[in-house]
Parts: structure tokens; sequence; C-alpha cells
């Protein structure tokens, strides 16, 4: 690599790793060390965990403490044990600080060695994908920190105010697609996720797609029409957790006095019709279709569409106001791609280990790094999941 | 309908009926009343059940006792409250002779409708339905008594011996197949489940295909080389799995003295190492596939295979010995076809509600009726389940 | 022992042994072998386990069938490995031919060698035990069939028809005791489990005592207060019971069109008010004092009131009519007595080893078989069961 | 009161929420809020929660916040809802400084009103009531905190060092008691919790007891001897405990290279054969009496031997050297006295509803406040319970 683009990898790294830091900056190191829930993590093990992802992969040592590797790998079975995944929030040590200085630490060796250009092609790739494993992370910290504020009885705020324009939604229509033979997935150049590749063909008959994500005004109504008690309208699956979590609304929905509020990082306000929905299960997002006389579009439907790739604003907003700002659920289960190859060794468990019970979401969202997705960007929950930023945009058969 | 096809079909609606009188008859009260886990049922409620069906959506009446809609609905939301699942096995009233009763009562009023030509063509094709519907549980009767026997202690025998002519596995070989836009699926006409249809389009890339399933002697070689201990063979969940559920061999298998047994409706006798391999998950399929270096094909790679359909024995064998008496994982998660359209009414419960989370698997067991499976036949578990007769047939890209 | 001795236990050996025979005798094989919770057992288990006791320890072989040692020991951990106790009811084999067959194999060799005169004093004492035990069996296939069929949608019958003559209830009044330097306990002669002795002195306040045991009109009088809603009344652990599982009325009450019914073995009836409550938690016991200003007895105060010891009814009547008809709780947690000696070997386990976390009840009850309890008798369970035939006696301070 | 009264009393106050504080002195703020266990609290919980009570109970009002009234409660059912009990540790916010400023803000409120002599009689009971069950929350946070700490992957620690002058156990000696009718329990004046009266006789026969409590050493022996493997030790559910949990030694010890390393708040170090053997399960304690020849003496056989009620040392010592510094398990069930009367009011939740499956444990700790513990004072947890400060004394009958 050139001085000038080992000099630009430094900065751009330098950038990725300061937004993470800058996004726990609002919080209190008590904020930073809870874990409000399994499948969340807290913002301080993020901040250690991606530390660790530089320095296991890209630096390969443990000149930092030894002991991280334990605490900080996250499911990396090639890389030995690990804290228990539900127990992250138990490490009130090491504190915050200490963290800090391991990234400080990490940062300084990966710069240096940069700029010494001691890192071949291959850890160079490392690298790059450290810094996309990074931007993942942020927008974790974001939603791992909503669940942990928006599920507290005060409701506390992460940041006092939010942008807010005016916005309001179209009616649904619907766009004509011809289908026929489509090619998907990322080409060979260029940074993606292994799970992204290969491009390859697929065949698709003609359909329709909305023209926006579904909005608020359509999940009013589908919850006053009795959505929520309506068996017929849901998977065996769905409906089960319907009634196992008492679900009435989409998550941080709460009715106070007859309105709906939901809690959107600033506290409690009253849910805007206009809006995308957002924190929608898949089973949600399904039974929302069935109402709506729809269904949900394939994964490939939905790349062919070249539709807007989130974040949509130009700084963090924080809450969806357009298309780009909720990842819109695909029918698609999460699989491997026709001739998939994994990455070599232990990052080979990156992505396609979890090719199992898991549906394919596309777009991105307003908690999405600027420049973080892309049209072939394959995002991946399981159906029940609802704390991540997901919508959903409807399809019909042509 | 003609006097004639009436006849016949009243022929085969008693003798569907008798077969599944048949396959309990081996078995006593209490073998026919215990529940041995939640996925299982009773043969009791299996004898029941299948006649509620026919009650429910031929007769349309509750003529012979109206508590038997509660007791003996599966899972149609549409036709009100039931007994829960896991409840099935605390129902030692009705006794076993009311339940023939019920079936004999409701044999001779449809049976009657037939002869008197008073079923409308709707309603024929639901009873054309309900015997295939009737064939599905009796593969289930067989898979649930082996639960029910194989976990006893003294693993009894449901039948005293079986027939069990010897077998030899060629080497695994692989068949290449030029892909291209194939269609797959039940054609227009003819019997086929609602998720068989429609008949449509895929796009292939060439494959290979291995020439036979998976036999016991590659399992025992996965086996002694550690597969059950080396995470990096497998999926998260499936890795899960096998700590937690200790698994260390396929169901039913299991060690004496250094050699492998399992059970087989005989009892336990030594595992035979050119026998399809059986009792595997889609977690252990699929981990296999990868120490092979193989994957697993999709649904249409298999469908356009023309591969067996089983059960390979001209009367029954209980045991796989060939092609077609193992269900074969694929990679395809069950989902809906483009155009799918599930039946109207509380029939469309049927298939549509369980697309999320579950695995398709083709071509019949040694347990399926003869004359059941087809081609286009689309069954599916969920990635845990052992206790069908699944085993997997590998695929390699071009 | 003189041969008219040994005729005389071998009469009653055959006399205990075949009411537990009669009291299946209504059952179908399908009854007696599902297990409805795990607290509760299969008649058919109850059937081999009391066999497997006179085995185990009077015979001291296993020449019926060497698996029976593994199936039928219920918690004796020096007698080797076992079912676990939530598995029961899967055993649909051995049948239930087989398990009679097992009984009247072991009662031919218990016989012939009480005949012979074959028996040791110690083994002698170890018959005796037996036949209690036998007789603890004989309640508890009482009230696990009770709960098997009265846990059932059908709610189906033991028995067509019970005794039934009317009663009433006199008003609750107190009984004065002096209290003072009192003995309780099994005198050092005659038969008692370990547990009831050393007799001992204790040291008791003048107390009261209800005059008769709490019946249905106060339950009713307590629910229409809003009892059951009310945490104030509750124990701490009792609350989090009734929120959990929902409990608004004693076991097998359900309101149907406003009025109280509840399940007695023949169906379902009318509450009746004047009969003793029955199905009672130590929870609602405990609840149901303290809204009567009331309190529990201790077992002491129990004792020393000679209070009467049930059943009452001369022959089976199977539903509670009079003080003797249930047990009694007591506030008293069941431990060891000063200087208790549990028996030796195995059988060291019979009460010793469950001194913790359960509540002593006192009485009998009309489940209770006749000449089976005494006024010594120390009866246990935890606080949360209720399918035995536990009701209460309020006590008071004088 | 008088002046120079409610001076002391408000220095009495200072003193003791002065020491809360400074036990909390140690902790980062995200030592503080995370909750290791639905048993413990965090620290920051407890600062408050006392807080709560004084602000409840003393000043009766919710001046400082209203919300806190629902945050704070930990158990009052007449207080209201409260937020449930294992999820304390995800209250973030409010942070730990404005959990102390309401403690300032009540603590001035309080002393305001000592000094004005507005609070009547009854109120200055539930004040001095307040500083103790402030003194039982201190000792709380140490064993919430040695939890936290002692179960993290670095056993980091609380303190860097810790007093720990030499100590030497002697021989296990028994001492010979008289028994007889004694009295026990609190005298009527006086500070004691309601659960400690009213003071009554009981009758115990002679009796011995052990002249120290149980060293490590005792316990390196029964573990040597297999103790933990042998079911003949144990109560039934104690048995249960060791296997589902894996019990192998006490809570904190784990072996190192052939030692047994244990945590005590500094760190790991070599557990110390002649110290009090502390954090036994009562199953454990019972195991290990029943190993000795022995067993755990009645809650009135320890008050009347006038035994060492700790803590021992004048300082702050933090790890058991003696007698006194251990909590000594009973056989005693955790029962009401005879003539009890709880509280009035919400205050009667303090105690009674607890006595249900509890065990007595007497004497006090080296965690306990020094002058907080009595010869009458009933300490009880459930027999599970192993993180707090519990030891054993072995009795025998004379």
């Amino acid at each position: 690599m050139s001085a000038a683009a080992a000099a630009e990898l430094a900065r751009r790294y330098r950038t990725v790793r300061a937004r993470t830091e800058a996004l726990c900056a609002p919080l209190s190191p008590e904020d930073q060390v809870v874990q409000s829930m399994p499948d969340a993590s807290p913002a301080k093990w993020h901040l250690a965990h991606t530390t660790w992802f530089f320095e296991t992969f890209v630096l390969a040592d443990r000149a930092f403490d030894p002991g991280f590797g334990f605490l900080f790998n996250s499911y990396y079975e090639a890389e030995g044990a690990r804290v228990e995944r539900a127990r992250r929030g138990l490490l009130t040590r090491p504190p915050l600080d200490r963290v800090h200085a391991y990234r400080g630490d990490v940062d300084e060796r990966v710069v240096n060695a940069l700029a010494r250009g001691a890192l071949g092609d291959d850890v160079l790739a490392v690298l790059e994908l450290g810094l996309h494993h990074e931007q993942q992370h942020q927008e974790l910290i974001l939603t791992d920190v909503k669940h942990l504020l928006g599920t507290q009885p005060l409701s506390p705020a992460y940041r006092s105010h939010l942008r807010r324009e005016p916005v309001t939604a179209e009616p649904l229509a619907w766009r004509s697609l011809p289908g026929g033979v489509v090619s998907i997935g990322a080409p060979a150049q260029g940074f993606a996720f292994d799970n992204e590749r290969p491009r390859h063909q697929v065949l698709l008959p003609p359909f329709r797609l909305a023209t926006r994500p579904l909005v608020n005004r359509e999940v009013l109504e589908f919850i006053a029409a009795g959505g929520y008690r309506d068996a017929r309208l849901w998977l065996s699956e769905g409906w089960h957790m319907v009634r196992a979590e008492g679900w009435e609304a989409p998550l941080y929905w709460q009715r106070r006095d007859g309105a709906w509020l939901y809690y959107d990082l600033t506290g409690l306000r009253t849910v805007d019709p206009d809006e995308p929905a957002c924190h929608l299960s898949y089973y949600e997002a399904d039974a929302l279709a069935r109402f709506f006389a729809a269904r949900l579009p394939s994964e490939a439907e939905w790349e062919v569409a070249e539709l807007p790739i989130g974040p949509t604003a130009d700084e963090e907003r924080l809450h969806p106001r357009a298309a780009g700002d909720v990842w819109e659920w695909t029918a698609s289960a999460y699989s491997a791609y026709p001739g998939f190859r994994p990455l070599a060794g232990a990052l080979g468990e990156y992505n396609g280990k979890f090719m199992c019970n898991q549906l394919v979401l596309r777009g991105g969202s307003c908690f999405t790094p600027r420049g973080h997705a892309r049209p072939s960007y394959r995002n991946f929950f399981p159906a029940a999941a609802r704390w991540q930023m997901t919508g959903v945009r409807f399809a019909r058969d042509a």
C-alpha cells in the first residue's frame, strides 16, 4: 500500500473509532455497564469488543491485557473460551476508563503499524473488515441503549432533543417491476461481507412493490381492527408470541389516556402516523401484510428495485422519517448464496454460522452509520426480534 | 361424481382408514394413550383427530359427541378452543373403545354420504385432502410410537421382527446436473397440497448431487473424528443444541461396551454401516456436510434430480435400507412459492401458517404410506427435530 | 414368631395388598399409566413400587425381573439408579398385566416365607413397615387419580356415585386447652414411623382450638370478600403463587354460571357449604386463618387436643363430611424430634431426608385407609401442595 | 423526647447513614448499578431504598421525587406497585449522584424534624427501626458486592487488603448444657424486631454444643472424603441442588493446581484451614453435621448457650476469623413465636410474611455492623442461600 493510501486508511480508522466513542459520550458509566436483556450488550462491552477485534485479527497479540481475550470475545469458537453472552452486563470491572485506555493502546498500535507499512494485504483487508464491523456495533450501541433506556420506568432520554422536520406519508401505492433473470449480490471487487457474494442470477416473476414503507397510520389501523387479537392473520409461531408476550402494539409503544405514545431516545412522545413504522418483529410485518392483502418481498425483489439505502439524514436523527430509515424485513430466510465461501479461519464464523432461523432485512436505518450499508447488504435477525430499527415494505404479485 | 367413482372413493376411504387402525393394532391401550414429548402425540389422539378432520370438514357436524370438537382439534384456530398440544397425553378418557366407536360412526356416515351422492365437488376435494391428511398421521403414528418405545428404559418392541434384506452401500459418488431455468412444484391438476403450488420456474446454476443418501458408515467416521465436539463444523444454533442436549450421535443411538446400537422398533441392534443414516437433525445434516466438504441441496435442486420417492419396500419395513427410505433435509427454508394461495377458510391453516423457521425435506421414508409422497411433496420440520425419519443427501457446486 | 402370629400377619398382608388392587379396579389400563403431573404417579407405578418395596427390603432379591429395580425404585439413593420421577408416566411397558403378575409373584413368595417361618424379626418389622407403606400409597392412588381425572376436560368419574349423607356444620366455636408440659410422639412400643419418635416433652402455653375444621361456607366468605386478591392476607411466597398460578379458589373448584362447582370423583357438583374445606395449600390455610383473626395450631397443640383421626366412615366415602376426613395443616415445619434416629440402611431415607421445606399435617382423611393413621402420625407436604385431601383447623392464643 | 435525646438520636442517625455511604465509597458507579443475581441488589438501590424507608415511614411524603415510591419500594404490598426485584439492576437512571442527593434531602428533613421535635413517639420508634433496617442493608451491601465482584472473571478487589491476624482453631470439643424450661426471645423493653417477641418459655432436653463453629479444615476433610458426591449425607432437596448446581465446595471456592482458593473481597487467596467455614448453604451445613455424627442446634439451644454475637473485630475485617464472624444456621424453621404480633400497617410486612420455607440463623458476622445483632436476633434465609456469611456450629444430644 502506498503511504498516501495508508494515511487515508489511518484517517478513516480514526474517524470510525472516534464516532463509536462519540455515540457513548451522552451516557454515564452506569448506562454503559448494564445489559438490559441477553440479546443486547452494554455499551462498554461494545467499546471493548470492537477493540478486541482489531487486536485479535489485525495486531494478533494480547499485549494490553491477556485477560481481555476471554472477556471481550463475542462468539468466535476458534478464539477460545469467553464470557457467556447473557453475563456481559456483570462486568463492572474492568472499569470504563480502562476500556478507554484499551482503545487508545490498540489505536496507537494500529495507526503506527499502518504508518510503518507493517501490515500485509491480507491484514489490511481484515482491518477494512474491522471498520465495517465497528460500524455494525455503532448501530447496535444505539439499539441496545434504546432498549436499556426505553424499558426503564422513567423513560430517560439519551439526548435532550432530536431534529424532527415535519413528514407527510404519501398514500400507499404500487410500482410494477418486470422480474426476469436478474443479478443480485455484491460484485467481486470492493468491500462487502462474505455473505453478499458471489453475485449471481435469480429468476423473478413480475411483481409489484409498495412505493414506501409501512407507516404508523397503517399500524394504528391494524390495531384498531383488532389485528393483534385475530389468530387468522398470524403465522403460528407469531400468534404464540403475541399471546405469550402480550403484544398489543410495536415495541416501545404504550397507551396512555387513550393515545399511543412511543419512546424515541428523547423520551415518550405521541406516535406520528406519517412516520415509517418501526420496531416490528417479522411476525408483525407478516401479519400486517396479510391484513393489507399483501406479502413481504423476497430479498432479490428488494435488491433489484433499487430502493433507498439509509440513513436518509446528513446528521444523526435517531428516529425514522423516510424510506431508508428503517430496515425492511424480507420474506427470505438468511441462507448461503450459491457458491458462498466464508472467510478463512476464525473470521469464517463472522456470518456463515448464523444461516439458520433468521430472516434477511434490507436497506439500512436512521441508526446505520452513513456509508455503511449497500444495495447488496444483508442484515439478519430472528423473526421475534423487535429492538432493532425494523420496518417493512409490502409486495404483491403482478 | 359417477356412482362408480363414488364407489371407488369409498373403497379408498375404507382402505386408508383401515390402515391407520392396523398400525395401532400391535399397541396396547396403554401404549396408545401416553405422550412421550410435546412434539409427539398419542396414537389414540391420532385415531381421533383424523376422524375429527372428516367430521369437521366433510360432515360438518358434531353428531357423535359435541365435546370432541374441543378434544381433537389440532391447531385450527378458526375451529375454536382446543386441548393444549402438550396435554394431549392426559386424555385417558374418552377410552380407546370410544374412539374406535367414533371412527366407526364417522366412517359409516361418510360412506353413506358418498353412496347417496350427497357430497358436492368442494366437499369431495376436502375428503380427498382428508385421506392424504390421514396418511400423514399414519407416518406420525409410527414416528411417535418409535419415540415412545425407543426412549423407554426397556426399549420394548413394536413388532417382534422386521424384514431385513442385506444391504451394501456403494461408495459416495457425484452426479452432475446442468441447472438452468427449471420448473418445480405440482401441476395445476391432480391432488397436491396447497404448499406445492403453483408450479413455477427457478434458475439453478449447474451442481452436483450425491448418488445416494449419507449412510451410517459416514456418521461413524464423523463421530470417530470428533465431529460432535468440534464447534467449527456447526451452525451456531446447532452447536448450542449439541452442548445443551449432550448430543454424541443421532437419536436412538447408544454406545454399549464400545459398540453403537440403535433402536429400530424391534428393539436394540447393532448399527449397520451400510444403511442410510436416519434421525439426524438439520444441524447434524449440515455439520456432516461441512465435514465432508459438501453442502445440502436446495429443494429445487432436489426436485429436478428426479430422485427416488419412498418408501422402497412393497410392504412395511420400518427401517431404512435405501434411498427413498429417509426424508432428506434440504437447505431450503420452508416458504411460500411465488403466487402461493392457501386453501379457503379454516383449511387455509393447513400449511401456510407454519412457513417460518422450518426446513423442507424431500423424498419420503420407510414410514411413509405407499403412494402418499410425490416429487413435488414438501415435508417440513424445525432444524432441531430428530424423531422423524430424517437423513440427508449431499450436494456440491459444479 | 408363632405360626398363629405368622398366619395373622399373612392375612393382614393379603388384605392390604388386595385393597390396593381393589382401588385400581374401576380404572382402565389407560387411566393407570398416565402421569398427570410430576408430583403424582400413575396407578400402575404405585402397584409396582409397593411390590418393589417388599421385594427389595423383605425378599431382598430381584427374582421376578432384574430390570424392575431400576423401574420402580422411588427415591432410595442407596438402592441405585432409577427412572426420573417426572418420567414415571412414560412407562407403557411393562404392561399392567405384567405388573399384576409381579404382584402375584412377590405375594406368593412373601406368604410362603411367612408360612415357612423364614423371616427374622428384623425382616418382619420391615414387612410391617411395608404394609403401612402400601397404605400410604393407597391414599396416593386416590389423590393421584383424582388429579388425573379431575383435571381432564370431561371431568370423568372414578365411581358413578358416592354415599352422601346430609351434613350440617355447627358454627365455628372455640375450645380452651391448658397447655403446660405435654408429651407428644409415638410411644416406644407398637408400630410407628421413625419420624414420630421419640416421644418427648414440649412446653405449650394455653391456647384455643376450633371445634371443627374450616368448612366451605367460610371459604366462600373469603372468596366473596376478595381474599384471593388481597396481598395483605398472604405469606410472601403464597401471594407469589396466587398470582403465578391464578388461584381464585381451592383446587378442583370452578365457577359456572355464577355458582361454584367442584370435582369429587363422581364428576362435578355444587359446592356444599357445610363440608370441611379441602384441597387447600398451606398458603391458603394460612391466609384463611389471618382473614378470620386466627392462626394455625402447632403439631403439638394438635396432638394433645385428642382430635378425631380419620377416616370417619366405615366404608369408602371419598369426599370429606366431617373432622377426620381432611388432613389438617399445622404451623409446624416438618423436622426431627429431639433424639430422632432414622432407620438403618436404605430405609433411613424413608422420612428423614425430607425434613426441609415441608409442613406437618395431622389427622387423616377420607382417603386414608382405616386403621392407618394415629394421633402421633405426621403427614407432610410442601406449602404449595393442593392435590392432597388438605384442610385446616384454626387455633388462637388463649 | 428531650432535646438531648433528640440530639443523640440525630447523631446516631447521621452515623448510621454515613457508614452506608462509606461502605459504598470504594465502589465505582458501575459497581453500584449492576445486579449480579435476583437475590442480590445493586449498592445504589440499597442507598436509595434505605432512604425510601425513612421518607415513607418517617416523613410520610414523597417530596423529593414522586417516582421514587415506585422505584425503591422493596416488597411492601401496602405501599403499592414497585420495580420487580430481578429488574433492580436495570435502573441506570436515576444516576448515583441523584440518589446521593435524595439521601441528602431526606437526611436534612429527618434531622430538622428531630431538631424541631416534630416527630411523635410512634414515628420515633419507626425512625429507630429505620436505623436497624439500614444496618441490615449495610450487611447486604457487603454480601451483594462480594457476589458481584467474586463471581466476575477477574475476581477484582473491593479493598486492596484486609487485616488478617493469624488464627488457630482449637480442636472440636463439646460443651454440655442442661436444658430444662428456658426463656428465649427479646424482653418487652428495648429495641428488637417484632419477630423476636414475645419472650417465652421453651422446654429443652439436655444437649451438647460445639465449642466453636465449623472451620475450613473440617470442610476440606468432608470434600476429601467425597462428601459432595455421597447422596446418603444429604437432605433430598440438598442432593438435588448439589447435582443441579454442580456444588463441589462452598461458594467462592475454586480449585487451582490442586489447591483450594477462595475469594475474600481482596481477591483470591488460599483457603485457611483454621478460619470458620463460611458461605455454606443450610443443605451443606446439614450434610456436614451428618458426616461428623452431629446435628444442627435449634435456635433455642443456640440462644440459651450465650454464644458470641458478632462481629468480633473493632474495625471492619470482612473475613471471618472467630466465632461471631459467621452467622450460624440452626435447625429451626423461621416461624412465629407463640403470641407473635406483627407491627401495624405496612410495616407488618417487615418480617411476618416471610415465615415459610426459611431457616433461622443466629449470631452475626464479620459483615454485621457493630452493635446491630443481639442474642435474640433472628436472621433467616432459604436453605439454598450461600452468598451470605453463613457458617454452622454443631450440636449433639446429651
